[in-house]
């Protein structure tokens, strides 16, 4: 896959696809499922053994590994002596049950980049401006421990440290315990203010999860947006009785509020067309018991838009049903968590860069609008970042089925590959 | 509390009384919750703590204490030697943060009405036609092992033993690991068609789980029939995706189709009113994560009522909208267990020995019908048998709050232990 054009900094040979494809192989047969995906959540062994593996590939190649506070792990290469680092990277954790390219193949690309980086600089008489460096972020998908995006998070300073630590999973382990019994948790920041290296500027490639490439038949996708999001957590407070004997004019059922609930949610989508997507994914019910009514469900909605007005107009209308589903199955319904992001837009110089990268190589692009959150959602509010997308087949994302090609995989890494080259080189400058 | 009336033939004395508060309060403190409940499910810690209470106070009053295959326990008094016995008891395990009362004043009335006889029938010189013998069923409550009524389902022939003993828990735990983990898996039968022991009679005492007593202001209830149940377990299956990037259009979301059934459930109690009581009490999401459409949701629906046909017609019913469901989510729902029953009568002799006994000791008695299943809906089948309810406030069982009067609890067990009295004289001969 070497490449003609005059301006391409890195040429890709047919060796570095087939590493590429390798090491992918071999990160995903930690914590595979059965049906193809895998199952790594965030601090538990799985997730341990996966960057153990990282780890061990990078020191094996002169990168400098170090994790910060928060078990984000890094992996650096200093090409510069003391200049600001360009970083890249994506998240090893996995939803439980889920696929094997959501993140992993992100961080496995960036790390390739990296590594092809490293050899050109030592092959060419030349010196890049910055450093590089390859980033794990910690918790990314946020199933085990809320909120998603901890460790990037924590990184830009939108969550303090202190209370990403002390979030509990529902065993009760505190994140600071889990990264403590997978030996994930540093004593200092690896990038920071006072610190001794900065970071310049971040890009990060990750699978579509939706089907706009796919559709389109376009191999490389350019983030220009985010979708808004709202995220809640509910109790739903009834009162717990025997399900056969208590005359069902005396019930307060938290499980049937609930079901009024997640019924309604859908309907908002359904009003509201496209431009709407909503979910409850997580509900449990307490007791749980066959022939007990329930008195207590905690859920989590998701509502995503790429308007702040419509997503303000849903919030709104799902306030008001909520109250009337109070009326109607005689329950509380609390809400004790939010976790809300307004629509925001990728730097379009990061946009440009990669668009003309895409050019150079021969490859279609197009703009594209990420209905997930992604570590990169939290990188640009501090740093010029690019984000790109590969296609997903179908769409399929936070499951086993998951699946992107060879051919796509291959082809996202080069264009990261030649995107952080020329940042390197000042692109942003 | 002593009576006049020529006919009764067991004074019961103040200090009865108290001793039966006294020990009811010890039996409560064992597993108990702040919330004045007691969590004490089948062949867990507590289940085995509170069995040992009862095995102690029965050995320490002459009875012999026995354990059977399945776990039920027995305190066996030979009043004549070789005669069959008559059965009296209930159950001490308890749903999850369940009331204090339900099962275990049954059990604690039957063992004071058999001391009360034991002592009656040391004082006087005359002798019964029948042993009478304390029973602790097992598993009752079918909250950690289903099917409910375990342990007098197996005593009478109803369920298989080897079903009951390879019946697993959420965490793949047996009935039998757990019974010989707390050492109450009996070597043999107790009582049997060929065993030395026989049955003659059973006689029961419960909480009302309702409210018919209360608001009747009367003391004792004659349960002359049950309502009938049908109880299904159902899997949704649907399609693992991601919460916010998936089209709404290529969702199958099992938890929306889940909570579609639970909204239908109890739409079918609205339509047929008082004659039919149905929930949703379990209901468990795969993977359940807070950005996860989920795969798979089971759950437990309980249809009970009055009228078999009724309830013909309310599963027809059900079953036509479940298919319209499957479309409308876009989920298939698979039904994988059933447990059902049909209404059925108590004999008529046990309700007007009851009557008498009430009428005789200057208490009012109603007839009722019981909702909920009990150990005697199994006895009942095989021998005659007298089920008896006490005021329950509020109706409130399952529950932490449950709760009946003290003096009720006292003219219960008076009335439960003059009926036995008169059985064992030959009442049902």
């Amino acid at each position: 896959m070497s490449n003609t054009h005059g301006r391409v900094v890195v040429d890709v040979e047919q060796a570095d696809d087939i590493a590429l494809l390798a090491d992918f192989a071999a990160l995903s047969a930690i914590g595979a499922t059965p049906a193809g995906g895998v199952e790594r959540q965030a601090a538990t062994p799985e997730d341990g053994q996966t960057r153990a593996w990282l780890q061990a590939w990078l020191a094996g190649r002169g990168f400098t590994v170090a994790q910060d506070r928060v078990g984000n792990l890094f992996g650096l290469l200093e090409l510069v002596p003391g200049a600001p680092y360009v970083l890249a990277g994506s998240h090893l954790d996995s939803q439980p049950r889920g696929g094997r390219f959501d993140g992993a193949y992100g961080v496995l690309a960036a790390a390739h980049a990296a590594e092809r980086l490293r050899r050109h600089y030592a092959a060419v008489h030349d010196r890049p401006r910055y450093n590089i460096a390859v980033v794990d972020w910690f918790n990314e998908e946020g199933s085990r421990f809320k909120p998603s995006m901890m460790g990037s998070g924590v990184f830009t300073g939108a969550l303090p440290l202190e209370q990403a630590l002390a979030t509990t999973d529902v065993g009760g382990v505190t994140v600071g315990e889990a990264l403590d019994a997978m030996g994930a948790r540093g004593e200092a920041d690896v990038f920071g203010e006072n610190a001794r290296r900065a970071v310049a500027a971040y890009a990060e490639i990750h699978i579509e999860q939706g089907r706009e490439l796919e559709k389109a038949g376009i191999g490389i996708g350019l983030v220009d947006s985010t979708w808004a999001a709202n995220k809640y957590e509910l109790s739903v407070l009834g009162s717990q009785a025997h399900t056969g004997a208590t005359a069902m004019a005396d019930r307060r059922d938290a499980l049937y509020g609930a079901a009024l609930v997640v019924v309604a949610v859908r309907e908002l989508a359904d009003r509201f067309g496209l431009d709407l997507h909503t979910s409850c994914g997580q509900l449990t019910v307490y007791p749980n018991s066959p022939v007990v009514v329930a008195r207590e469900v905690h859920m989590h909605l998701d509502l995503r838009s790429p308007s702040d007005e419509l997503l303000a107009e849903a919030d709104e209308l799902l306030r008001v049903r909520l109250a009337e589903i109070e009326v109607q199955a005689d329950v509380t319904i609390n809400r004790t968590y939010a976790h809300t992001w307004r629509g925001q837009v990728y730097q379009p110089e990061g946009v440009e860069l990669a668009r003309s990268v895409a050019t150079d190589l021969g490859l279609a692009s197009v703009e594209v609008r990420t209905r997930a959150g992604h570590d990169s959602t939290n990188m640009k509010d501090r740093v010029p970042t690019v984000m790109l997308f590969v296609p997903s087949v179908d769409g399929i994302s936070h499951a086993e089925s998951e699946f992107t090609h060879d051919e796509d995989l291959c082809r996202g890494t080069q264009v990261l590959t030649e995107t952080l080259a020329r940042i390197l080189q000042g692109a942003f400058d």
